[in-house]
């Protein structure tokens, strides 16, 4: 594969997760940040919109399209998938070696997996963001992008008992699994589920017209509403000795929580917010 | 106020606090625990059911003194208040005088504060509460137990800015706010917008079908949920130095979450889950 058309960006790995409903028709705080992240220096940002997981593509590709050229984007197109073949077509590789920029729309997460994964685009999408292409997502476009996916429908369960789906995602954000639509569906007790039952990952809930300005392992947060990070890095399952009985069931206890609003940093890596130092200042 | 027809029972300030929706055709073991408790040694449990919640609290009433009498209370009679004057009618206080345990009905909570409040007969519910006369409510009457207390209709908000209504409730249990129909309302976001705004009080979410065994200040679960208990005692509100603007809000960091199956037990005064200590068999 010849990527001397590329254009080199740095720093490499970075992604613009949204919650979903992110403003299209006002200040666009995060579309303009996305815009601006895949702007090269001196250079004009080439934006491609894949819209597979929409079950409207046409309209949903057109209108993000004419949106990130109203924000100033040198070009920007639409990358239809019809068909797994289409991902390897010499037109849509050729798109996305221009691309300084790529955005998966909302719909059904399981859409953009089954369409792109394990194509040569799939291949090519992580290869360029390796290289500085900046991927942004909303809603099921987010969802998508962790290593450990939600599950479309997955029901809203009992955190300790009910089923909750989940599958294996894009795999550019690790450790870590995205619900969206946040608190508008009042997803908290859904994702707190997920990290009772797998509490390697932690849990990241983003509200609508909010999201992460992700630079390879830490996030900033933008736009209008709040991040909640799910922690049970240091969670405890309580059994309680003495009375087992087939019935007990363990708690799930000191799960961490984090509430962040725009301007906030985290480190998924240390799974902590990074609180900047307070300067002490000494009179001399 | 003479209290010699009391029975006197140990040990005092227990309540039971239901989530809702308690099963009460079936195994009825919330129901079952309650009577339990309040029967006193050698003796019968008389119940008082108080449907002042309930918008049609003729049927509601009639219903659970029904339910009582088929699981074996000595006596089962319904409390109905129709305007504050009746909550110091002779016929309520003897009424109560006679309790061995008080059933609050669900409905709405402010009902219960505007009809019951600063009344004779709020007064001497306390009185007897002390004497060790079990209280037990469910959804609506679990709610006003607490002394901080949610209000019905309290909207789902934005943790950090979203209006939350509280008010006084019935002071039976301190430091707490009590939310029910929790994983079924999904009111995770709901709670966790009160401790934002007010950490002193944990807040206290109790599935349906789910109660807590309240002994003094600590409790156990009981039922067919999980109850959640969301503590912002060590959380910290973090500001972000060096770029505070007006529209800069802080983030809510480190909250603390327990999720709770029946048979586990939380101390609200540690505020913490009680891990009964593991025995070391030691060989001789």
């Amino acid at each position: 594969m010849a990527h001397e058309t590329s254009t080199v960006m740095e720093p490499a790995r970075r992604l613009v997760v949204i919650g979903g409903a992110e403003d299209r028709s006002g200040e666009c705080v995060i579309l303009r940040a996305f815009l601006r992240r895949a702007t090269p220096v001196g250079g004009d940002a080439h934006i491609v919109v894949i819209p597979i997981a929409s079950d409207s593509p046409k309209r949903t590709g057109g209108d993000y399209v004419e949106t990130f050229r109203r924000l100033g984007a040198g070009a920007s197109e639409v990358l239809h998938l019809q068909s797994r073949e289409e991902a390897r077509a010499p037109r849509s590789i050729e798109m996305l070696e221009r691309a300084t920029g790529v955005f998966l729309t909302g719909g059904d997460q399981q859409r953009i997996m089954s369409m792109l994964g394990g194509t040569k685009l799939d291949t090519l999408l992580h290869h360029r963001w390796e290289q500085g292409m900046v991927l942004a997502g909303t809603s099921a476009g987010a969802t998508a992008m962790s290593s450990t996916m939600l599950m479309e429908h997955s029901p809203e369960a009992d955190p300790l008992e009910g089923p909750v789906w989940t599958g294996p995602g894009m795999e550019f954000l690790q450790g870590a699994v995205i619900d969206q639509h946040f608190g508008e569906r009042k997803r908290l007790g859904r994702l707190l589920s997920v990290v009772a039952r797998f509490p390697h990952e932690l849990g990241i809930g983003i509200d609508e017209d909010t999201g992460l300005l992700v630079d390879d392992h830490t996030f900033e947060v933008i736009g209008h509403g709040t991040v909640t990070v799910i922690d049970g890095g240091s969670a405890a399952f309580y059994d309680r000795p003495g009375r087992g009985t087939a019935h007990v069931r363990p708690a799930f206890c000191d799960i961490r929580l984090h509430v962040l609003p725009a301007g906030h940093r985290f480190d998924l890596v240390e799974r902590r917010p990074i609180v900047e130092a307070v300067r002490i200042q000494v009179e001399d």
